[in-house]
């Protein structure tokens, strides 16, 4: 196996648990980034030996990290996804993209099915990364379509779990993070909103078994329970601390109102379900943040 | 002057006229692709020194065609909107991308305005055009708001005139090309979906007015005269010919229903509105291809 990254947002320590796989020679990391030279990826690759599958899964995802680096969204989801395709492609490996549930947008439709088209303002600050990843869909299914590639693209919703950044931004690590020093936590907007919160061991499984699948087109994998970020924020109260405050700041631009996948596709393609509540999800990634201490950046 | 092609649907005969300039040194060719080695973009264009403007209107533009190269397609309007700002960013030139209308999809909003976000299929098999000009206006304000680069949208509705080819798949030119043939005119679907055409010095009229403009937001530019395609037949069976029969075929999948677009922020920003009808550009538009005979092609 064969990791890329350029760590633009990435952790080195994220992979210790690998080295003795590397030393076994069964994992090697080559350190690029995926959207710049193709053929430099390529020469990178080549001495890796031939791939069964590629899995496009880089892309600044953190509104807080692609807002600071738009072109360099845009670009991993462009040149990075051809240069992916193209491995996969001459390799004849299967490719596996990994979208969002970002495609949808402020979605009118709720929850999200995969056949719904979404509701993305192309040139709003958010359309770096929105557009990146519908772009990067349809470059996948011009390879499928006219190249003969076989593709499968997951559409995640929020995921979270062991491993993330406690500082990209996102509501369960900003949250965390504020919890466990006793700060408020912050709500932007009323907190109305909801989303939705799939624990990372139930996404990997979903992209194993769509990885292994038939199914061409787009298929959600997150979990359906949804809840405001109020609710969200008691959640984090009842497990960590009563007396913790709330504290309200405006709603950033195109933030979505209303995020929860739709799965029956899931369901019936791949067999696949979340598992792992949300109780014991924030539980695990709480023991991880504390086991890591002050270290929250690579 | 500098033009860059690489003829791909493109014809040579179009750049007759220029040869003039070209002797006395006010315009070159250089045939690039203009997706393809940013490096090589930008050594062919170093030679021409530094830039003012650059107009990126490259792009496979007729369904026909971009079906038929959809990679092509999608890399015009990523790698080739990169590589172009890029060009317009080291030059401090002002930047002008030609979007379209397609950005709209198939619109839930009529007629067409600029704050409406659109209708597109990510992965549909037109997606290749749509989703490549939605991510060339997002890479384009990212480029304006992180990198400074002067920009301009104009969102293109349909457009039509002399030295469009004759077998390019579009309504105009196919039934005037059925039509001088003596051959019936195709009607895809019932004929009852709409278009609204513009002649081409009105739509050239709006981008130079664009690109001397403020604004940075995409405005549209189109001929807000609507009619059915059925409509259209009508008007070419008026001007060549009466006994013209109809033939109708399936409607393409993702074909939208009704195109019009909203020009009052161009009316109200660059002062700016259509001034040629459509009799009178048709006709134009017949007597250059009167004047073509049978060389339809590059």
């Amino acid at each position: 196996m064969v990791g890329l990254d350029n760590f633009i947002t990435g952790s080195r320590r994220n992979l210790e648990h690998l080295k003795a796989y590397e030393a076994h020679g069964r994992f090697a990391l080559v350190e690029l980034d995926v959207a710049r030279g193709g053929a430099l990826v390529d020469t990178a690759l080549d001495a890796r030996g031939c791939f069964d599958h590629v899995w496009h899964l880089a892309s600044l995802a953190s509104p807080k990290e692609y807002l600071a680096h738009p072109v360099e969204t845009l670009e991993a989801g462009s040149a990075g996804t051809r240069n992916m395709l193209e491995i996969a492609r001459r390799d004849g490996a299967r490719f596996l993209l990994t979208s969002t549930s970002e495609c949808y947008g402020d979605a009118l439709v709720h929850p999200q099915v995969e056949t719904y088209w979404g509701n993305v303002n192309p040139v709003g600050p958010r359309s770096c990364y929105d557009e990146s990843k519908r772009y990067a869909e349809a470059l996948t299914m011009a390879y499928h379509r006219s190249q003969g590639v076989r593709t499968n693209i997951a559409r995640i919703f929020n995921t979270y779990g062991p491993r993330m950044a406690l500082n990209d931004g996102r509501v369960v690590p900003a949250f965390l993070d504020q919890a466990l020093r006793g700060k408020p936590l912050t709500i932007f907007g009323d907190g109305s909103q909801t989303r939705s919160f799939c624990y990372v061991d139930d996404l990997v499984d979903g992209l194993v078994r769509l990885a292994d699948s038939e199914e061409r087109y787009p298929v959600n994998l997150g979990n359906p329970f949804e809840l405001t970020i109020l609710e969200f924020a008691e959640a984090i109260k009842k497990l960590m601390g009563p007396n913790l405050d709330l504290v309200f700041t405006p709603l950033p631009e195109d933030d979505p109102r209303n995020r929860r996948p739709d799965i029956s596709k899931a369901r019936r393609v791949l067999g696949w379900e979340p598992k792992v509540g949300l109780e014991d999800g924030l539980r695990e990634t709480l023991e991880y943040f504390k086991q890591l201490g002050g270290k929250v950046s690579g």
